[in-house]
């Protein structure tokens, strides 16, 4: 079978990540990714001996990479013509622009959740919503906090139904080396509903959803602490034991070390995992609490790596290399191991 | 009237602003506060010239006082002797050792939360319980998250009634200038329930209540999302009547620049408050939503100080000076001033 | 004697300080502060009962104001010409503009480190070249790690000669509250030679200067060690006796429990101080240590109010209110109490 | 030719990257590893398969492994007697309990930076004194900060002479995942001399060197600004030169966005390095600045794996693998591909 070609434009945090990603899935081919300048990213590429081709998206710029003796194999429209679909990563805004130019190639793309809305056919997450992904041209991912809420939700919505959510999210305010954003010794909480609440409504029209958002100066993952209503009654045993199932979610103990999103990270790079990273939600096992009917527990949302499953869901649908949820996620999951842990 | 002679024991964070506080009552004399060593604290009294007196905790280590020229009015047994009622703020357990010496001189006394609940015969909230604080010997005061949550969750009670709490306590992890304690870049989760939580039902046990903690890297105030179902219904217009009318809440907007934590510890500051103190907790208006019947909102807790006007009005009620919460905590509030943003 | 009018522009973390400091001498008379809107600093003018007089520097903004009951007396270019000298705390860039007003009605001014040099006759700093200031009509300040700085350096220049310097500026990247800039879990480096060492040489020119400037993502007080080649020996107790007669140099010991900026800000908070601030630099006992004939050691700077004695004495300087240094100097350090540590 | 067979005891931050380290010696064999828990380390080696052995250091609590299915492969006695040379990397002063069991099978160590020095026949350090290990049974290695930092010293000294230096040490507090260490908004001043200036000092008895450190509140790398007095004349471009040379420092620039320490994390990520690991420590080229004949400039040293190639260089040393530092340092840095980037 061929194999399906994609690239990827913007390697940048998400970018570099997706193209790895792509990279592992053995039915699909990462032709190249797309930047502009010699940034971080691409001097570590470089440094690496190009395992990935780089293309030029400002052709007119090109010298600051030949300067660095960057081998460049072309522009951003010849990627954009040697592809099938493009995962568009990059800065918010962007890829509106860049859409022009998949328009005009006839190709289709995956837009990440810092775009507008309207940039896409469909709002896509590969559990919550695969089908509505499927042969269509334009998705726009979720971002990464609402991609793992969803993740834990739609379990739980699949299980036993869930009338309504209030979430808490405890957001880390930068990546791991941003200069560009950070904030000092200060909690900054914003306006409420949180934009992740109304996106989950967006995926599941059927679930009632608020939130509130509490920025926190750190860099290793967010927190969400949920409080589910569900339709019909369910107790922490039934839960774990959902989670647990749950090729996307690692149920972790306190008990054994894993004190918060710190621990996390560690365990990603002591497994070995390319860059540190981790594709999984956790949830801790000890602190899911019963308030009347109501279900409490708190997710770790690594979030840098957490969005790249559901990316790689949306190739699968928009190319309909697989026509349902179960066989997509499935797939991808194989080729990126997710739930190797439960083995 | 004769003043109820109140001495402080332990004049670390929360034993200087209990000090203060009590010297603000014109009901009542602080005889004076005691230590055991020439910490900061210590330091910064004797720089300021002494306005209040020292004794010793410690009278085989009179000579580190005295070596700095520390003046030292006697021991904390003769402080106790010539007070009425004593304020505990010593680290936790060593209340406990104290009661004897309470004991030993039929003194009553008030302990903090750090102390067991056995060393009291009432677990104390000004606003909660107090008619059951009165004429009682021994109180223990509940801890500064538990104190700022019972402030709002007794407000909804009392006009709605409050069916359960489903909290989010985002804890500050140390004060300002703590160098033994600390968290570097990461969260930190607690096993579920929060002690706050299970304390809240302790004081008003018709409410059930469960919560998750998490620790987070900064010193300024904790903050705390609630989702409280009540009795009856009640939407974001009543809830901000109810808390603008309390004159230990304080409304503030995000819209005016208080975008967090570090707002209300700056604008504290710049009130020229003592120590740039604030005794009052803070609701952000634009934080309050509702999920179904259930409001939810997001509360500030000024950790180092909110505890000062439920121990107050503890004296009142172990000393009999007012017998009702309405009197008791009225005159607390008319000497500490708040709810002057009100008028 | 008549008082000095003096005016304060930008109501800021450096301007309400300027007003706090001009309020407590009492050969002036603070005329009022000026700023365009309801800031938290104005907001808390106000709930303190306006103890300054507060005058618009945007009139076409001033129902903003208005909206908020907070009272206005008139407009920025009404308050420059109620003043003999105009104290300009005002955002980077701002100052420049506003010097037309002063200008226009002929009245002298002080700008802020943020300003370009240009923007005054003299580059001054009370200590180090008060004379340069004398009938000046606009002098601009040192900016704060500057300041603290060039303190210490002039106290050893002027018993010892200074041949050079060079500095590790450890600096804290926002003050408290600020959400407009952070960094989180990273040191960051700035280009060498840092402006500190390059300004402290346009006011010392017989001094050389280098240094390497690092941000830290803390809020409480940049630290400062300096390698110093002296041009006679200079051995660690000269050093300390040099320090500790210095009205603006507070020596400290870590065996005191000054364990860094943090004990320093908590001290100050603790002394009872109007916001906690603290005017003096530190210097701990315990760091002072000799590389060969150099003498190398750590500087607290608390960066939010450090400047204000010297922007003090430069208001003495070019009002010719005292001639000389010692003079000038002394009458800041009498209204201030600084030194009042050492009686 | 047979290789040399190494164990590992103490699997944590240090010892998982001896591990690693070794086993990309193709002279040496891995022979396993020794730990006493369950510890998120051990529970990362087992999910990724075992790739290497583990030997229980405490035969007592074995079933702690075993009830968590991680296959134990004998006691740390059993792998000491499998070995020609143990790396011990336990928590300090267990080294100088384990040295007995050492002792009595009579094999070689290596201890870390935090043992006593009398554990050792030599303190050593690859580059600067590797002679002095050759044939020896015990060696204690540097800590990570002294041996970053005598990396940048000895090269200097080899080319020009270094007669002292003074250096500040702008320390990290904790790694990432740390939770029983940490600092929250405050920098720590420690009493100087440090001793990273101390134990260069015992390794390089002819540099004279002092210094101060401060900690502060990130996880991602120490920053060490050294001014430098060299024997003879040094300017910044022949330091330039001799830097770019050394397979152990890589030269960054600010320009090319190398910001600060958490840049170079994010960087060895990037790189797919294992762990995001960084070997080498840092200079940037624009923090290098002169003053008078003194040279100044910024180091950034990864603190958890730049020990380990000198670890490395240490086995060779006393098993006689290289006699001498030239060829010792060479076949360390062949396998661990260092100074790859200048290629």
């Amino acid at each position: 079978m061929k194999k399906v070609r994609v690239g990827v434009a913007g390697y940048g945090t998400i970018g570099q990540r997706l193209a790895d990603g792509v990279a592992k899935q053995e039915d699909m081919e990462l032709v190249g990714v797309a930047d502009v300048a010699p940034t971080l990213p691409i001097l570590a590429l470089k440094e690496k001996g190009m395992p990935y081709k780089l293309f030029t998206a400002a052709p007119d710029k090109v010298d600051l990479l030949k300067e660095r003796n960057i081998p460049v194999s072309g522009t951003l429209e010849e990627l954009v013509e040697s592809c099938d679909i493009m995962l568009d990563a990059t800065s918010a805004g962007v890829g509106a622009e860049n859409k022009k130019l998949y328009l005009k190639h006839r190709r289709k793309a995956i837009f990440q959740g810092g775009e507008k809305n309207d940039v896409a056919d469909v709002f896509f997450h590969g559990y919550a919503n695969y089908e509505k992904g499927v042969g269509q041209d334009y998705l726009k991912l979720t971002s990464c906090n609402t991609t793992g809420l969803i993740r834990a939700i739609d379990c739980i919505d699949r299980s036993v139904g869930v009338e309504k959510i209030a979430v808490t999210i405890i957001r880390r305010v930068a990546d791991p080396g941003d200069y560009h954003r950070g904030l000092t010794n200060a909690l900054k909480v914003d306006a409420a509903p949180s934009h992740q609440a109304l996106d989950l409504m967006t995926i599941m029209p059927h679930v009632q959803a608020t939130g509130i958002l509490i920025h926190t100066p750190v860099t290793h993952g967010h927190i969400i602490t949920a409080v589910v209503t569900p339709k019909e009654d369910i107790d922490k045993a039934k839960l774990l034991e959902l989670f647990s199932a749950h090729p996307r979610i690692r149920v972790v103990r306190i008990a054994d070390g894993f004190l918060g999103n710190a621990s996390l990270f560690k365990y990603a790079r002591d497994l070995g995992n390319p860059r540190g990273d981790m594709y999984e939600i956790a949830v801790w096992e000890e602190s899911i609490v019963m308030s009347g009917r109501d279900i409490m527990f708190a997710i770790n949302i690594p979030q840098e790596a957490v969005v790249i499953p559901e990316n790689i869901d949306g190739i699968r649908a928009a190319m309909k290399m697989q026509l349902t949820r179960e066989t997509g996620t499935a797939a991808t999951n194989k080729y990126l191991e997710m739930g190797k842990w439960l083995s």
